[in-house]
């Protein structure tokens, strides 16, 4: 293998594919980044089983031919090499590749390129284009409402719908949940799918277009991937059931706030200060006429009050939350100011932004004496 | 205590005492932060029995007292509070401390003030003026210098001299040793003690002030005090006997390589890659007549070879040394060239910037075969 291409496209695939490299040692091979030169083109590839990436940027191949490089540093060496081009070979005698740039030269020991999974391209009649920028907000709006413990994994990941009534990601960890809708044009298949969170948020990182692109979304029993650019993201599925998140929505609400994004996020943030060493992290919200008052009561710290001001129509109410659950969706929200509706003290609440519909969250309370 | 002052003095006086706060849970008053409240006063302090730090700022003070908060709480609310000015006080019956800004209102637990060791000035006969910048200056050109090994207690401090030659810091780890000089005017006591140096480290972060000012270092059998602005620091001293760092420094070189430092130290860090696996990070140099051939060679990841340009006075040499040692160095150094002096493969060698005779930093080889 022989080949040149330019520092920025090469740092930009290695950086992309990164992720998927696998930090254990149990398979070495899946340490490295396989790289395969050929016809105008070089393919980083990098998977840790759970998901593979590849990137494919544009090279002069003097020699097409395949290597596996150690992926750790590699991704440091090629961030700090100080040329704009970089000349790739490999030797095949002593299983080493030969990294030129300007006046620094690197021989890299190679891993048996022979062992390495190369991805295959899915091959399936289920699949279905979304702009990019319509996806990663999909997932950016509800990916964080995921649960962490691995004991129930269908709530690891997130739900992707789509049907005639458009796009849809739902994220739930039993306690909140978030749903995000958007339309869906030209649709021919409708699809429902979990995908892990933790790729999830990695394609939302490699989703970074300028002008608006389409993202091909494929999928088959237990597989999923997005096609977009020259970058192509396969992961392994999530199987089971996911419930039915509408019963969880409310119909109506006998309370509905409105108050603005920023104060009610700080004042929230510092009272959680109080409430965090407690086992629940528990805050307390009265809602009057026209304003909240935020409290905690944490006897090993101490007590903290806030007030922000607010526009309530209906019941005043007294309820309380995991502040998590709160400074999450308020951070995500992205939205000046909130709605918060409510019905009862140990009945699910929503929050959701004032201009959009198709943003839901829903956090169950938490019961206090 | 009940007293009124802006947010941003107080947020500055407790980051600045913050990090003498104790982590450790063994003496729970260790772990707060002290507020004494007098004649328009606002004095922080915290200590460790390492190090003490106080800050006093100006408050308006409606009832002096004295109290002990939380210094992890204190410090993460007092960050965060809303508004410009901050109304603290104390309520005896509870023991509790109220902070309020805007519509925030806090009630801490505090602290059995009485149990709190309050800092002593010291009233010592010795004691120097020194500019700020220019203690600053010889703190950041040594500090890095010292060992971390705790065996050998004497090396993890920095050595303070004053003597009618001038002022000087020296920090060594018997590997390398770094020594800057400056003048200093009006000295009526020779100084010479070692501090510790993350308390070193901690003085030049607080010791920013736009316009120079005099700081005030005070010392006696094991201690010092350094006093500026509002800020009075003190420290214990190491004692033990500093070995006579001259005899360490050569009289003369064989060879003496002139190179521009950052050019030199992106090749030495690209290099340092592939060492850094290896046992000792061992890199080596060929002083050529015009440039300087850096390699690395570890059998685990693979070989690195970097060319920069130089200017060569003398033989020709061919030396290695430990990566980190060199880095630090050339980090530190400030000068667009350095110059890189040598005798011996096997001798000690020195890395100076070219433009300051009163910076000097010496490095011992590693023998390879």
């Amino acid at each position: 293998m022989k080949l040149v291409c330019t520092k920025e496209a090469l740092n930009h695939a290695v950086q992309t594919v990164q992720k998927a490299v696998s930090s254990k040692n149990t398979l070495p091979i899946l340490t490295g980044i396989y790289l395969s030169a050929y016809d105008g083109k070089l393919d980083l590839q990098a998977t840790d089983y759970e998901i593979g990436i590849s990137c494919k940027i544009d090279a002069n191949i003097e020699e097409a031919g395949t290597v596996v490089v150690s992926g750790r540093y590699f991704q440091e060496l090629v961030r700090k090499l100080p040329g704009e081009t970089v000349e790739i070979s490999s030797n095949r005698e002593d299983r080493t590749i030969k990294i030129t740039s300007n006046f620094s030269q690197f021989n890299l020991l190679s891993l048996p390129s022979e062992e390495f999974p190369v991805l295959k391209q899915m091959v399936s009649e289920n699949s279905l284009l979304v702009k990019d920028n319509i996806l990663k907000d999909l997932i950016k709006k509800t990916v964080f409402a995921c649960a962490t413990d691995e004991s129930r994994p269908i709530f690891t990941g997130g739900l992707l719908e789509a049907d005639a009534q458009g796009i849809r990601m739902i994220a739930t960890n039993t306690h909140r949940l978030a749903l995000k809708r958007d339309n869906l044009e030209n649709l021919n298949n409708s699809l429902k799918i979990i995908t892990p969170s933790k790729i999830l948020t990695e394609l939302a990182r490699v989703l970074v277009s300028e002008i608006p692109v389409d993202v091909r979304i494929s999928w088959q029993k237990n597989q999923v991937s997005f096609a977009f650019d020259d970058i192509y993201i396969i992961s392994r599925l999530i199987e089971g059931q996911f419930p039915d998140y509408n019963r969880v929505i409310p119909a109506s609400f006998a309370t509905t706030v409105q108050i603005n994004t920023d104060q009610f996020l700080d004042a929230v943030e510092r009272v959680s200060l109080v409430a965090k060493d407690g086992e629940y992290n528990v805050v307390k919200f009265q809602f009057k006429a026209d304003t909240v008052i935020i409290t905690s009561n944490n006897p090993d710290v101490g007590m903290a009050y806030e007030t922000v001001d607010s526009h309530c129509q209906g019941n005043e109410i007294e309820i309380a939350f995991n502040v998590k659950y709160v400074t999450d969706i308020l951070k995500n929200v992205g939205s000046e100011k909130i709605i918060f509706s409510l019905n009862t003290p140990l009945s699910p609440a929503s929050i959701k932004p004032e201009d959009d519909d198709n943003y839901t969250y829903i956090i169950t309370p938490v019961r206090t004496n």
